[in-house]
């Protein structure tokens, strides 16, 4: 693709010579004459006259550095994200069902998808058109796989799952393991049923080692292009809406429910049926205790998660408790010396 | 089975239509005519009257909605487990070992038990009777498998691991991986040996993506009835008691030791050796300090760990540091004005 | 290997009967007459007059107890590390490629490589001299595996990653998934591109279920004689130093620096960028804010991560505050009292 083509598919202008030819994208530093770059930072514009790219990506106002290609966009990052994905296309496994893979025969695979070596699809799976099994992987009796999803290597889909389309998951992560529900009888803990499905969206993302568990009554869902990162816990029957974002190690005790556009920091915790109102930010490591709502629209963190700005106020008066001894001291001294 | 057949498996009377068929269990609001329900809330007792469910679990002195099978019981969650297992029968795959399996020469594989597609089993292993092993796992050299184990797919046991009868592991867990010990030698790690093993007791569950290291000298232990849910790390040489639950994400740095009926919430850290009294509670994400212990039967919360209601009035004093510091903005005027 | 032998080898003088052969270490208080033990703490030098061991490693200056064969060394530990890699040489699957893996034909396995059960090697792969892939593993395209590496069962190796000699992969572990970045385009999440690799240097070990993402643009670095725990997340970009030790479930975000020799406790957390000098030590459970630096060469506890004196410090004032109320108190009785 040429720079100009590239201008023409992000519908601008390119700037310089638009027949320079781009192969791939790169780092400021590490880019090569082939290579596409976004500027978006005073660190970037700095460096940026030095690069060897053949084409970076400016924000409209910002200066062009002499000689380059350039095209401007209001938003450079999200511009380099949409060439990368025109620019290398995934790579695809050939169409088809490997000679290794154990397919139920009542099991539908659609047209183009990919089955991978080793893969295990059990009875009445239907596997999407154009969908990816890679190596390894094994898909409960019952389950759907969207047209175009991605399943990496060595992911576990257990019985009676449902995949919108596109959906990725990587490797590792387990979806529709039983919920961790038990009852106390006679002093031995007893298996509450795990009998709920789970239900994933389209354009979906769930990181690798992830885990989903089914619902124990009703259903686990998770709802269209949320995306999760790698090692998270979502537990029985959790609701998450459309566009959440979890980073990696979170973990969502049975029944919570996150709104659209959620976004959870790293190792947060939420407890049994917490609710997290659209577009909460909660910060890394943060906890939500059982049973709490937390307004949406606003940034939290600490545990118990507090407001924001609220939880930095109280750790700068943590801060203050030198001063605060300090200042009872020469108090009780000031008292004595009136008493005497 | 009709209600009047879950009545007398319960050990009580049923009221109303007894004729009434059960093929399933659900919540209030999903549930048909074929369900069975139970309500054990205000906020169920509320809803009881609209649904269509076939049958209803109540608490003894609960009042029942007019035209409906009921079935009175002390505990109506409970009841509702042991109906859940006696109607809803788990799905066994087939007996025997699947053509694509590799099983060595020297493992036995006891009778009824079944080896998935592309399981693999190796020298030595002893499987026992009607024990699953489902498809992609690993157990390794010399490992035991008891009877009636359920190893969901692509779970790995390494060599040398003991699992007691009817314990289930989810798909992803590690069960035997090296402890983490080394020794530090001219500036390099170098491996501490791991050359114990693991010993997991009868009716464990283990949930998906969950490790259980091997010991470094001597085993790590996991007794009888314990529950482990995903993504859950068990450090070498833990002794975890029976009746243990550990909910997601916990982690137990090496030698940690739980007594029977601990109960740690999520994301839970434990270091080095410490050690939990018998039925103590461990508040979601608290951190319990190396080689410390933890006196039974009491609640714990935060890091470092203190009893629960210690740590909520330290939160609370904390929340009290504004009220602090404007006393002693007043106290301070009324002293400056004192010396004037 | 007798205890004179072992002597020769740790470069010291055996004390006692030589002869005495040994096959394996144990703990004092399990070890037979062919163990070998150490003795580094006082509970063990209580404790060791009553062990049956074979032989005794004990530092330079401690009293041998009567009739025992012993060997002294300033480090017992660190010599009973040695005396075990030379006692009990690892257990190694045949050379060779298994009948059920799956290798692609432009993939180069190395002399006395062995290639277990369903096994998955993919296009341009190499595997080096004497590596070990389990059953089950999975190795991306145009990835390397250096010589002497195990891989464990069940691992995961996407395309394009690069693993120095002699690296340890232990079960689950997922190496060069997608990296956790997105941009945000008309209230939907699109895919930054993940392009980058992963380069794992020699002697490194990570454990089962963990996670090291792919770098965007540029790779994800693990230098040599690094050891990562189970269920670690190493984000996109990371750039890990030498002889780096990290914990079970330790995080790290995107572009985390961690320079040589620092150690991670178990469950940290730490923020995009974040920068760890050499040598610091960052306690359990902490956290380290975004793009941070945190100075080498010494502890650090709490979130925000303080240092380790200074956060002790924190928590014993935290403590203080019943005492403060009191004072408050009674110096308002005072001032009350003065008043009047």
């Amino acid at each position: 693709m040429t720079a100009a083509e590239l201008a023409q598919l992000l519908e601008v202008q390119v700037e310089g010579d638009g027949s320079v030819v781009l192969s791939g994208g790169a780092t400021l530093d590490a880019a090569g004459p082939e290579d596409l770059v976004f500027v978006d930072s005073r660190a970037a514009i700095a460096e940026m006259g030095a690069t060897a790219a053949g084409c970076l990506l400016l924000r409209t106002d910002a200066q062009a550095p002499a000689g380059k290609t350039v095209i401007r966009v209001k938003e450079p990052r999200n511009a380099f994200a949409k060439a990368m994905r025109a620019l290398l296309p995934d790579v695809r496994p050939a169409a088809g069902i490997h000679a290794t893979a154990t397919v139920a025969e009542s099991a539908v695979v659609g047209e183009g998808a990919s089955i991978g070596p080793q893969v295990v699809i059990e009875e009445r799976v239907r596997i999407g058109a154009g969908a990816i099994v890679e190596a390894g992987s094994y898909v409960g009796r019952d389950s759907i796989v969207g047209d175009g999803c991605r399943i990496y290597a060595n992911v576990t889909v257990y019985a009676g799952v449902e995949i919108g389309a596109r959906t990725i998951l990587h490797s590792g992560c387990v979806i529709g393991a039983d919920g961790f529900g038990f009852v106390l009888e006679n002093g031995r803990y007893e298996k509450f049923p795990q009998i709920g499905g789970v239900k994933i969206g389209a354009d979906v993302e769930i990181g690798a080692n992830s885990c989903v568990d089914r619902g124990a009554l009703g259903d686990t869902l998770i709802d269209d292009g949320s995306k999760i990162d790698n090692l998270v816990h979502v537990g029985h029957n959790c609701r998450i809406g459309k566009h959440v974002v979890m980073a990696a190690q979170c973990g969502l005790s049975g029944g919570v429910r996150m709104d659209d556009y959620v976004v959870a920091g790293g190792q947060a915790g939420l407890g049994e049926k917490a609710h997290i109102g659209a577009q909460a930010v909660l910060g890394g490591q943060c906890g939500v205790l059982p049973n709490k709502t937390v307004e949406g629209g606003k940034a939290y963190w600490g545990t118990p998660a507090r407001p924001h700005r609220e939880y930095l106020k109280k750790l700068a008066l943590i801060d203050k408790l030198p001063e605060i001894l300090a200042e009872l001291a020469q108090l009780r001294a000031l008292a004595t010396e009136a008493e005497r």
